[in-house]
């Protein structure tokens, strides 16, 4: 069955510093017209840090939008014209102060495909360096390291529930 | 470290059919002022069907904000009221023309916490009986058969690409 929608016309609603939301008037294949909301996002990175002892950094901030502090693997926005290996090293050192001599790419994912765009690339980071914490002024957040075992504890028993965290866990040790 | 933003503003941009987008003037911890982006969102289910012989149920369809098909698990919106269970069933049945006598609750997760609320609740869908394909007018979905083994290996492979789909398979059958 041919599933393509054809967009017929694009409405900007609101243009801001982290999302655009588009409302796109589509052709379905069955010759009828809807409207699709889009929410347009620059994309992001997420690393999995992980030291020569075994131990897994983690961030934990607060998120405004589900207003709850959350446990996530490091992770940033990518800048314009950033390349995702570039965006993966300055998020390392801004969110937990390292810098990585072995940064291995492991998959990119769709976060909600419904109805926003965000695309994730995600990487391993290995041999870590200390490095100066090139904080950003205006992020809080607070870092913690786990074992790998522990970090799957905290998925089977939900105190880690951030998706790209669980599929950083899930795909670099167990798949 | 604290990281709590209290909103102090909160202006509506935006409320749609599927999302609404919302401008929050904060406090950050260290008192200045900042806003942020949030798109709230009904919450949705996601569920994977599994039958006797071990064969998995996707659904390819094209998804307007990525431009492209995607392979996922059955899923849909949670409607006003609705319980994750009852939602669940009722996507099953429209998506793929079953119901389970065997839905047993896996996890929840966030897809994108950065700056939406969506939150998954995921579903394994076992004990299927074929039902009438209850499908809704408006949407046009594939479905296709995969063996666990040949689904891990598309998801290696980068063919299955969607955050709910590769969680809900490593959570159920890796963790």
């Amino acid at each position: 069955m041919n599933t393509y929608e054809k967009t017929i016309k694009n409405k900007n609603i609101y243009t801001g510093k982290v999302v655009t939301l588009d409302i796109e008037t589509v052709i379905l294949p069955n010759d009828k017209i809807a409207e699709r909301e889009i929410v347009r996002h620059p994309g992001a990175v997420a690393i999995l840090p992980i030291d020569n002892s075994g131990n897994i950094y983690f961030v934990k901030q607060y998120r405004k939008a589900i207003d709850s502090e959350l446990i996530e693997i490091p992770a940033g926005k990518l800048e314009a014209g950033e390349e995702p290996i570039e965006c993966a090293l300055r998020e390392l050192q801004e969110e937990v102060g390292y810098t990585s001599n072995k940064l291995t790419y492991i998959t990119r994912i769709f976060t909600s495909p419904g109805f926003a765009d965000e695309k994730i690339y995600i990487f391993k980071a290995e041999d870590l360096r200390k490095s100066k914490l090139n904080k950003d002024d205006d992020e809080f957040i607070n870092i913690y390291k786990y074992k790998v075992d522990e970090a799957f504890e905290m998925i089977k028993n939900g105190e880690i529930t951030d998706a790209k965290t669980i599929i950083a866990m899930l795909t670099i040790f167990k798949l």
